[in-house]
């Protein structure tokens, strides 16, 4: 009978550690769920053959990814108002047609916990398979109490029925739901008074999420949703400066964000603030490539103040249907104009930085053995090309979860 | 002793045949390679269960994929200069540095055709994967007649290799090899007087391409590969309008080229040209998104004249190493603003006719059994998503060869 966690061996592997791809091949030995060994594969000190399981030389190694922003519990789809928006329907029309997110919302509410979780599972699917090992998942499709507490055990669930950590945000501050309509003050309550208590004492939550925004919330509203959050000692983090500056990146960190997201108008004041707050930076190119969005977020700005960057899918019905973790890699690139090292970095180390998590997301010895290895010469080529299959192994906790041999090919 | 085309039979599922979505749900039956039988799944005529083999209920069933325009055989890779252009590298810096399509070049001569061959297997399977049948591959990074010839016999090889059909082209006439740098039309000499000849007396070439751009080959250069390709019974087609309108793609029509391929800045003039001779329109939204171009290709006056638009990879390492053809379903939606209906159309039955081909790319009584059946609810979906893993089964030539039962998910 195999041991519960085999003692695994790569050689010669080209480690991407979270930061930055290692001069020389690398050994790694994973013993016990975690990274018992990193070194020189020159330095490896002979091994008893029969201990341990070769599992093979040479590819890049990175840590799992680790995607930061997701939104993949939710009902229905938004596929007929994409296909109705690019025969010409008006954004007016398509929500006199009942689109846009109140139509996710009506979708969600309406779903029974175990079909939320069947509709979510083929997605979480997708994005294992592209190298996941941790995954953020939001509510904010319920609006109700009990359909966002709803959301919230979906997805814990997730991470019961596929090998892949899941954290779980309350974003109930994410859009007024309609029997709201004339009294926005009153959903924030609803959301401090009742949503944060309750999925603080069902320790349902990991963190909360805000969207302050125009066409969201306003910045006092938020600030009431971060105070309620400490107040039940949940960290915050808000969706900020997507469509307009209105100095919700800044507020968050004041509130010791651990992330603001999306950023494309922050601006220099409010890059100080993350800087200082030692908030991270998340960008997400899926939105911004699907809404066609032109301002680009103030990377040099965040560069030169060292403010960590990560990027996630923002895996979403609407603004970001785009499941696949390594394509943000490369999106990164093209449209942030970030290097290949700080897009890795983004999906990895500063991932689970956003998430507040110290032993995943690098390779050292003593984290958690959350690993890839992948088809590929250097870890630049990840970011490069678009290439689905090129995941070798996969490693989750430790546990070998895919490991396809390099003969199978 | 299985037959070697068993007779396959779907039911209930709903078909995008290459056109458009049919408005039931329909059953198919394989036989013989062929689709032997299309009908509502109402009207199926009771089937002896032993007859067939029983291929399931529900998905979406689209032709194989077809991807009319690659760059599939190269040697190396361009990440490092991908990463250097990133980290503040300028053209000429790069250029400096032996980068840019001539890297290409220098890395495909000094490769043996064998090289080439498993360089490029990884990247024809995540096409294949992806739910490609049919692909169409260029040569033009070796641009001696012994490289180009070598090119075109891996492109053949590739496709004894792996269950997919390959078109050869010829693009001899891709850039100017540097021991032809002051004399143009030398090398367009060699391309027509020896290259032409040579691939069309081996057989290597189903079709002769140009690349007709101010940084390329000017029109009258094109103009004479485009007589040499006729005269030895070669169809033509051309890269033009990519980065300026020289005009190349109404050249093109009028020697009746298949295709006029990216297109950006094709005018109402051009426009006719194809519209007249019956030439594909091949958009290719990977190299638009890559080079970040803002020039959108002429789509509403493509529509209004009836121009077919077929859609593809233009799969190579230097503006487009995206190797995935499901992405650019999305990419021609959100970047082009084609609609969900004429992404997929692009990518099937514009796809074929672009190559030539009549009997793929469509759903139909007759046609061969290329096939795909997704995991979705409407084609649309296909489109909307960007969600690697929902490819269900694969049919080529009548024989599975990819089948995910629903049951494994
Ligand atoms: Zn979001
Ligand atoms: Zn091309």
């Amino acid at each position: 009978m195999p041991a519960p966690h085999p003692r695994l061996l790569w050689r010669d592997v080209t480690i991407f550690d979270g930061e930055r791809e290692l001069p020389v091949p690398m050994a790694v030995l994973v013993e016990g769920g975690r990274i018992a060994k990193l070194c020189p594969s020159e330095a490896l000190p002979a091994t008893d053959p029969a201990s341990v399981r070769d599992m093979g030389r040479g590819g890049v190694m990175t840590p799992g990814l680790v995607d930061c922003h997701t939104h993949l519990v939710f009902g229905g789809n938004r596929a007929d108002e994409f296909a109705r928006r690019l025969e010409g329907a008006s954004y007016a029309e398509i929500a006199q047609a009942g689109g846009g997110i109140l139509s996710t919302v009506r979708a969600t509410r309406a779903a029974s916990e175990d079909e939320l979780l069947a509709a979510a599972l083929p997605r979480l699917a997708a994005l294992v398979a592209d190298g996941v090992t941790t995954v953020e998942i939001k509510s904010g499709y319920g609006l109700t109490l009990a359909d966002e507490l709803k959301m919230l055990r979906v997805a814990r669930r997730l991470g019961e029925r596929l090998p892949v950590r899941t954290v779980t945000t309350l974003l109930g501050a994410h859009a007024l739901p309609p029997e709201y309509k004339d009294d926005q003050d009153g959903y924030i309550r609803l959301v401090c008074e009742e949503m944060i208590p309750a999925a603080a004492a069902a320790g349902l939550a990991d963190a909360v999420d805000v969207f302050c925004e125009g066409i969201a919330f306003s910045p006092a509203q938020c600030e009431r949703v971060f105070a309620a959050a400490a107040h039940h000692g949940l960290r915050v983090k808000a969706h900020a400066e997507q469509l307009s500056n209105l100095g919700g990146a800044a507020l968050a960190a004041r509130h010791g964000a651990l992330s603001a997201d999306h950023i494309e108008y922050l601006d220099e004041t409010g890059v100080r603030a993350l800087a200082e707050a030692g908030t991270v930076a998340t960008l997400l190119p899926g939105a911004f490539l699907t809404l066609r969005e032109t301002q680009l977020p103030p990377v040099d700005a965040l560069r030169r103040q060292g403010v960590p960057m990560a990027i996630a899918t923002d895996a979403n019905p609407g603004s970001s249907p785009l499941f696949m973790p390594t394509l943000m890699l490369n999106l990164a690139c093209t449209l942030f104009r970030l290097t290949p090292r700080e897009a890795l970095a983004g999906m990895t180390a500063n991932g689970a930085r956003a998430l507040d998590l110290a032993d995943t997301g690098r390779i050292a010895e003593g984290l958690r053995a959350d690993l890839c290895v992948w088809d590929a010469g250097s870890a630049t080529e990840l970011a490069y090309a678009v290439q689905p299959g090129r995941l070798r192994q996969r490693v989750f906790n430790g546990e070998i979860t895919h490991n396809r041999s390099q003969e199978a090919r």
